[in-house]
């Protein structure tokens, strides 16, 4: 096992009506004047908004408000979040939304406090020093930025999407409802299943042998999707089947499943080129490259995806070919994917193989290669999108 | 699923000689004058003291020692924590130990800012309102109070044990390296390993249903300790194993595997009785207890115990008989803890048979129930204690 450092200092509020409790927090975490983060209208119209500013009315906490929060989200609201920020005097983000919400809280956190322009912190290797608290309201279980350190932020001129991280931005406290996933559609209940298994499968995908307690936890996420999902995709009501995917979507992504052994992430990476340039749910683009990306390494380490196959597909071991059980591993993941509503090609996610040039040169390596389970060059790549723009069942 | 809160802030700082960061540790949570609270000669004969010491040294803290912690740990040596604390004025505890020292340190830590007895803290149920920070090197996996809330401690006068629990106590570090645990003895290792088995129990065991997360979660320690207590056992300098065991037992116990629903906690105070009474390791106690309790309680929910037998210890299910999977489970554990060394009834462990009027008595529930999995009474914890003296294998 590597050494390792594991800190996972927010306070996680979980359950029916918690959302109730949001200016408790918030003042507990010193916060004064808010600003409440939002997306689009779904907050506004469900109540959830009121809901958030009566509890913050109750414990006499002044806020203001930012909605236009998009999927992928853009640079653009961020300088605009930081400058309203600047001019009211905010001490504390409260974000009301998913992962794309969360992300661009952190980065208005960031910003706020920083003479330079924000976009330093991004993909440019610039440590943060200082952040305003954040607190959020999840409404949707999957980028698990509700316990992460890390914000993904896409800069629209070019759709550049990179990444920052720092403990001075995971947030103080999460509220995490079930009850506000309930009226999500089932495309996006998949999408979001679908990253927070992704983010176990970067971490199962590793390098570092006998750590068994990681190994297990990631088993223990992963199994509980693959149960949980279908029942919600089936019955978006069920409040259970809610509760567990929402904490599994957490738990998947505070690195509790990764401590003490290298990870991987290309997946990710690789996806992030997608979801660039066509604007495409991340979730879906994860559904579409990390089966691709599956096929492409699984001979650098045939018995662990025979683990996963067994263990957490439930498939049978062939003890005379693992190979085939490897390969029967994936597929059942592509097929689970499918079966909840996901694309598994380029063309259901409506992406193109002439542009496979363009989402390579984008990625950046140019001669050099990845870090992660297996090393990839830019050629790798090439051929992992040609794996899913063949793609079938 | 239950609402909950999951807060868990303590920085844990895990591998290979990372107790020469301590001192950098201290420092970033502000301690300035240390406690170094410790046991027995173990930490002096093995230069770790010295380690520690010269960790805080390079960082300019100073500090003064207490030894003596011994297991079940004693209100008499908290009580001259204390004074020796507040007439030095120490504001930081860093325990370098097991369990037992973690529950002495967090115990002086709750005594030195408060004006009465310590003890007003110890199951009479006042709450907490200050204490020190602590920090601490762990030096056995076992109890988990390097992440956890709480603290017990026997009162000499009486033998009696009772805890206490607060996030004010949770330490703010923890350093865990398994090297430290390499040179304990079989027996200890056994013990600490069934502590932490114990741990996961308590909370597998509940009757809030659809909770897959959780019980996964719980599963994956399980089998993290089924496969690695064995190999140290074998071999005591299997760092790896070492390793997976000492992250195991600290996931087991702040409260990751708990939440969202009831648990149970009855096997752990039947075992304080035991050992209050006779001085016993408690994990010998819990070897002995637990099954016991497993037979008393099984028919409350077979399928449970059926859950634990295939999903941990590998039986194959029974359909027509589930009963019989269940049974079969509690016996692997009872042969689990035989292998590892572990006693498994009254006459092993060195206790008495006509002893167990005065255990209930101690346990104090009169008429009462106890809370739980099964509401446990008088004659319900009799029983369970006579499993205990007719187990075998």
């Amino acid at each position: 096992m590597d050494n390792f450092e594991f800190y996972s200092p927010t306070e996680f509020v979980f359950g029916r009506e918690r959302e109730n409790d949001c200016g408790r927090f918030v003042k507990k975490y010193g916060g004064k004047k808010v600003l409440i983060h939002y997306g689009g209208g779904s907050a506004v119209k469900s109540g959830l908004l009121d809901r958030v500013k009566a509890s913050l009315d109750a414990e006499g906490i002044a806020y203001v408000c930012l909605g236009g929060v998009k999927p992928n989200p853009r640079d653009t609201l961020v300088y605009e979040g930081i400058d309203l920020c600047k001019k009211e005097g905010i001490d504390f983000i409260l974000s009301v939304g998913g992962g794309s919400c969360i992300d661009s809280a952190k980065a208005i956190a960031i910003g706020v406090p920083y003479d330079g322009d924000f976009w330093d912190f991004y993909g440019k290797g610039k440590a943060i020093e200082k952040a305003l608290p954040v607190g959020t309201v999840l409404t949707i279980a999957a980028a698990g930025s509700e316990g992460s350190p890390s914000s993904v932020i896409t800069k629209e001129d070019g759709m550049l999407k990179r990444g920052t991280g720092s403990d001075l931005i995971r947030p103080k406290f999460s509220i995490l409802n079930p009850q506000l996933t309930c009226t999500l559609p089932a495309y996006q209940t998949a999408c979001g299943a679908t990253d927070i298994m992704a983010h176990v499968f970067e971490r199962y995908f590793t390098n570092t042998s006998e750590v068994e307690v990681t190994d297990r936890l990631c088993e223990a996420i992963l199994l509980t999707m693959v149960k949980e999902v279908p029942r919600v995709i089936e019955n978006p009501d069920n409040y259970e089947a809610r509760a567990n995917i929402m904490w599994a979507g957490t738990v998947a992504h505070n690195d509790i499943v990764g401590v003490g052994r290298s990870q991987d992430w290309n997946s990710h990476n690789i996806e992030h080129e997608l979801s660039g340039l066509y604007d495409v749910a991340h979730g879906a683009g994860l559904a579409v490259v990390m089966p691709a990306w599956m096929e492409f390494v699984y001979k650098h380490n045939v018995m662990r995806f025979a683990q996963m196959a067994v263990r957490i597909f439930g498939c049978q071991m062939n003890f005379e070919n693992p190979e085939a059980t490897a390969l029967e591993g994936i597929y059942c993941f592509r097929r689970f994917l499918r079966e909840i509503g996901m694309p598994i090609n380029f063309e259901e996610l409506g992406a193109k193989e002439e542009d496979i040039p363009v989402l390579v040169e984008k990625l950046g390596l140019g001669d050099g290669l990845t870090w992660g389970f297996v090393r990839l060059s830019s050629k790798d790549v090439a051929e992992i999108y040609m794996n899913a723009v063949r793609a079938k069942l």
